[in-house]
């Protein structure tokens, strides 16, 4: 009957994808079967290919319409087709021998199951002893003496979190241990090594010793009680509140899943705009169901405080720090969270910035604010993150200085266990801001990053922008603030001051979306945000090839040219929205496409012209000793080098210097020329990425690619828009010529002024 | 090799499933394989079915998570596992022949591509000649002549979107013809083809004359143009504004194909509560996107007119539609939105109705203000559906009468292209009302029916409830306008009249939910609701069957339960909520849960109290002749019936009646203890369906029965919380025991009161 097959296929060259299944059913019985198998494969090898994904995609058809959506997002388990590879990891990886029984390590086990099944299209050994290639999974207090003896020096290196994986031969067998002080650090050391199988990498001697650098890597969700998102352009929230505690969806597990396998271990459920709500009976019980299905993938729950809750959700008259019977009431407040959430993870809290209460009703400080929260969940481990985003409409002064003022006098007071949460750069989440002053500036204050994912400056979910590329340039930065190379990154992985403490926290950009991010690119940004924030170090071209890998496809004519367009996307947006240090020129309140004309806001450091002050002279932000001095807040020789027009990096130009428009940049071209091209250049990245994009369409599925063909179509026409009606504006102040190869813009700046997007996604609900 | 396997199978139990596998394989080979399977299948057949939908599910997991969401709906292809209904399909259709290349008809064939795929795991063969049981598709124009005079008697049963289905013989070739007067018909045809398919019918000899009984068959989306969706209960809006016209999302089209599946034809984008933005260039773009992806698929669509329109997107200063400037604004807006949209639908409006804007405010009539409008369109063949849902707070007589008044009077007065559409029943949407009174009382004017799928009253999207039960009731019903059996559908689909114009809305369940509708039992509405506007003489019960067989399994252990569970649904809604003609004592704007006792509402007819009028005497709303008369509005013998305590329908009484609590009902116990009675019924019907469920688990994918096994205890809680707290609060009035079988309530009256839910979903925004 086989040579009947054999004939068949070889007679009709359409039957080679039932050919291939036929392998694939084949391959599960006998290694000479296999053998049979590659020759097949040889001869067919090519077409097969071509043939594969078709015939994937054709075969759960029928099954849903869903295998296009990305919902699985990086964790893509794609069956490895290089028979090279295959036959390696086969070998090298025969079954699974899970110590013990707690639900992460389940998760663990059924996480290589299911790459198996993926990877392999069979199911995965399980045993209970050790066997050569056998990959056993186990803790430390559960390894034989012999091997966790033999792994003392790894343990030595890593902390509770951190995981070996390595290659060891025990009782005369060879296979890979991962291990690690607890049961998370084994989750993560399993993700790890399904990682780098997703990346192809070689897997038959491995030794990789690894330990989250940054203690609390949370992600802030910024979603209302109502399941709008502040900011959220990826639909709506994915905690559907009224139907907890009853309904456990499975996207809770999902999201946990997702963010265990980056490293991620806390989630700020509800948005820094808080409603008390969430602090009544009727929610903790909601908070606890979601806390329930996250346990085990190691994330804690922490909720965002509302300053005024003990009046609000309680019966007090004050919300005073100093009041006894409001210190009272957050003590017995945490201490019912905790009697329902015994690993909640503390609080978040906005006050006193954007209208929202705080402790200067008071006549108090953010210190003793902080640190009457701080005291209430002390007992029970939790911790405080104080966020450092305050400006005041009553400070005439240059907001960019502002939170470092009312900051940075305080240092060394805050309690043990607060965390100062102060944004990357000192205004609001740019396309380009220099770094935050704080982080050079409270050596005893344990200061948390606070990173932007979804993007709210940055073209919402329309617009493909690589942000690690972003982080990791504020990252990088040196602060200075101990001598030369103390960066941000040493200020914030404690390492520059040897804190205890140390956080980071990135503001999401999921929501009910099918792919979660809106754009599928989006994903890269929760992905590297994680990555970062397990290794603050990592270069984001590394974590763009992961993601890239991990997501679509290992083919190196793919990985390459995507990588470098990611790469180059932040410099793109810069570009056509912000070049050469301007700043915060969004139109009004959704921040959606340019309005650098916005003048008549109810507080003058909402209007974009008090961030460009154009004028006839020239644009740009004085903020040198002859304006606002804010550089003053950075450390030397930062100050010295960014004070001079010839030494500061162009990026920050207008950032920092009010400039004449006929000022004669590096490249020997006026200010307004070289601001003309760069928003020309950014057009043009766009449309580089675009063309990039469309020879991509084999290692991609179809669904996605239409989705960010069309996206991308979306991001060109804003770029354009960008471009267009900032020079249209900013000419009729320099009044000078569009240099040589920026065409004309196609509308008068009326036309620009009179488009309104009332409906704009991620507006601040009014009931805020 | 072979035998080698089959060893190993027969050693390795658990090796079925890859036998399973090999079976498949082997089967799209040769006949004598499929032999070979089917001895093997005969052994392995219980461990096989046992084994199949866990290895589909797995089959599928690699490539995404989604397999379980229903995201499919009822447009399920299973496999067909069944050898001899596989083998009499397979013989009948061998393949398929579309005559014509119009996107609707490359839609159908499509289809039945992907069906064919499901049922049978294997390509669809297409050819372009008659060949024996070749399927062949073709509008009446493209039939060769002699098909096209052997069906004339058919196609002169058919209208316009009807169609045949019919075994014929031509050229020597026995197959089956698929057509119709045009496309859409084909169209279809093609999807009822196939659902004879999905129910295991026999399709050897085919012969199916079908037309649609009514005109306009359309959904109304109450959708925000900020995506919050008013009575939305399944997360929020489909349509992504802002992201049209540039981004074409899968489930635009996903979503007309699930509606052309069914039947409907049309519609309505946006909230009856309607905002004029949509009526503007910008959002006039992505309608016409909409619009675009929808035309093949048979669907128009309309959008709502704010009245005020021409005052708020133009600028003048009336919107009195007897003015000649907005005559001619809104002739000019029609021609604007035709202009982009030639086969637009046109209008629903929504006036003087809950403080929208209508001709009132100009002393005007609904038909002054309807005509104006139909005058518009009719150029260009759009019709304008003007709402009937009026009341007045000024209005002091029972809310219930107010339409009728306001509009029987000018029963012939509208413009030809006008419907009138008339919710069920007269107050709104409740669990059962009788039929509204209009629906007998306006012979000379088109009645639209407006039906609510979306469960506002009726425990949002955690409750199930089949509705196509409550509409069948209300299409069965006897309006007596013109002697015995004039039904409400021979009001609606014009026969009792001679209507040209007819037309069904049902307000839409369908949100961003993964499943479309929340609960998946809600997709059930949806499908009942396109099944109904089809053919309003179609039973709940074949419809319950229907959909059943389509979504999950044509297993008779699991339809015939769960038909009965389905159909029993509705009435255990009625009994826990609003027993024996109780009606609108839903918790207050939100309308989640039990609000009996509101009473401090600014309208006095939205206080629950205004409805049920319970006192230490009894409970009721007598709207007989010694109350509001309201039944004057109905027909003899009607009003005779419903007039007497003695005859009136017990699930009418308290709607026309004041009935004392110790009164006796039919049963012979008092008025108090039949209602205590049913609330406790309606409990045990909700633990009973909860018990049916859980015997359903092999017929289901996992992730939709665990989640309706989780939305089943909410509504089991629901359930009794509705129970206690309203026999808890009729308790303090009838001062009675409870029955013997009616457990005391578990909390007091001031419990129940406390209870506060701002967050539920669905309810009005604020800009609103």
């Amino acid at each position: 009957m086989i040579k009947q097959i054999k004939h068949k296929i070889k007679l009709n060259a359409t039957d080679c994808v039932k050919c291939f299944v036929f392998k694939l059913f084949l391959s599960n019985f006998h290694l000479s079967n296999l053998i049979f198998c590659f020759v097949f494969n040889l001869i067919y090898h090519s077409m097969i290919l071509k043939k594969l994904s078709y015939f994937l995609i054709l075969c759960c058809l029928p099954m849903n319409s869903f295998s296009g959506t990305g919902y699985d997002l990086w964790l893509q388990y794609n069956k490895i087709s290089n028979q090279e590879i295959k036959t390696t990891y086969v070998k090298n990886f025969t079954g699974m021998y899970v110590s013990g029984t707690s639900p992460t390590l389940k998760i663990a086990g059924d996480e290589l199951k299911r790459a198996y099944k993926g990877f392999f299209e069979k199911q995965l050994n399980e045993t209970n002893d050790f066997s050569e290639n056998t990959l056993f999974l186990s803790v430390r207090e559960n390894l034989p003496k012999e091997i966790s003896v033999s792994l003392q020096e790894n343990f030595n290196e890593i902390n509770s979190e951190g995981f070996i994986i390595k290659k060891i031969k025990y009782k005369n067998q060879n296979f890979t241990v991962i291990t690690g002080k607890t049961d998370v650090g084994v989750l993560y050391g399993t993700f790890r090594y399904l990682r780098e199988m997703q990346q192809h990498n070689d897997i038959s001697n491995l030794h990789i010793v690894d330990s989250p650098k940054i203690q609390k890597r949370l992600l802030n969700h910024w979603d209302n009680l109502d399941r709008t998102v502040e900011r959220g352009y990826a639909g709506f929230s994915i905690w559907d509140w009224h139907q907890l505690p009853g309904l456990i969806k499975p996207e809770y597990k999902d999201y946990a899943r997702a963010n265990a396998s980056i490293g991620i271990n806390g989630t700020v459920l509800t948005n820094v705009n808080a409603n008390a709500l969430v602090l009544t009976p009727q929610y903790i019980e909601k908070v606890k169901a979601l806390a329930e299905v996250f346990r085990p993938y190691g994330i804690q729950v922490y909720l965002t405080a509302r300053f005024s809750a003990p009046i609000e959700s309680g019966d007090l008259k004050t919300a005073d720090p100093l009041d006894e019977g409001v210190r009272n009431w957050w003590k017995a407040k945490a201490d019912e969270i905790y009697g329902e959430i015994p690993d909640f993870g503390g609080f978040l809290v906005k006050a006193d910035s954007e209208g929202q209460p705080g402790p200067f009703e008071y006549n108090r400080t953010h210190v003793d604010g902080a640190n009457m929260l701080a005291e209430a969940v002390a007992p029970h481990n939790g911790i405080i993150m104080w966020r450092a985003f305050v400006y005041s409409e009553e400070d005439p002064d240059d907001r960019a200085k502002q939170a470092y003022d009312q900051f940075v006098p305080y240092d060394g007071d805050f309690a043990e266990n607060v965390l100062v949460q102060v944004k990357n750069g000192p205004i609001d989440f740019q396309p380009r801001e220099p770094f935050h002053p704080m982080f050079g500036a409270m050596p005893d204050t344990p200061l948390m990053m606070e990173f932007q994912i979804t993007q709210e400056y940055l073209g919402f979910s329309s617009h493909l922008v690589f942000l690690p590329k972003l982080f990791q340039e504020v990252l990088e930065e040196d602060t200075y603030a101990k001598g030369e190379n103390t960066t941000v990154a040493k200020v914030i992985d404690g390492t520059a001051s040897n804190k205890k403490l140390t956080g980071i926290a990135g503001v999401a950009n999921i929501g009910t979306a099918k792919n979660w991010t809106g754009h599928t690119f989006g994903q890269a940004n929760w992905y590297g945000f994680g990555r970062l924030a397990w290794d603050p170090y990592l270069e984001s071209e590394v974590i763009a090839e992961e993601w890239l890998k991990t997501t679509f496809s290992t083919e190196e004519e793919f990985v390459k040219p995507m990588k470098d367009l990611l790469i180059e996307s932040r410099e793109a947006v810069v570009n056509y929205m912000t070049p050469i240090g301007l700043h915060h020129i969004m139109a009004t309140s959704h921040h959606y496409g340019p309005g650098p004309w916005v003048d008549n806001l109810g507080r003058p450091d909402w209007n974009p012209v008090y961030y460009h002050k154009a004028d006839s002279a020239g644009v740009g932000f004085d903020r040198t000793a002859s304006g606002s001095d804010a550089l003053s807040q950075y450390a030397e020789p930062i100050r010295k080098k960014y004070s001079d027009l010839e030494t500061i990096p162009q990026k920050y130009l207008l950032w920092f210097h009010h400039v004449g428009w006929d000022h004669k940049l590096e490249n020997g071209k006026t200010l307004w020329a070289n601001i003309a091209l760069k928003y020309q250049e950014g057009v043009e990245q766009v449309e580089a990425m675009a063309i990039t994009w469309k020879t991509m369409e084999a290692y991609v599925n179809k669904e996605q690619f239409e989705e960010v063909t069309m996206l991308l179509e979306i991001q060109l026409k804003e770029a354009k828009w960008w471009r267009d009606a900032c020079l249209t504006y900013f000419g009729e102040f320099s009044q000078m010529e569009l240099p040589e190869g920026v065409p004309e813009p196609q509308h008068d700046l009326k036309y620009y002024k009179s488009l309104k997007f009332p409906f704009a996604p991620g507006i601040r609900p009014s009931w805020n």
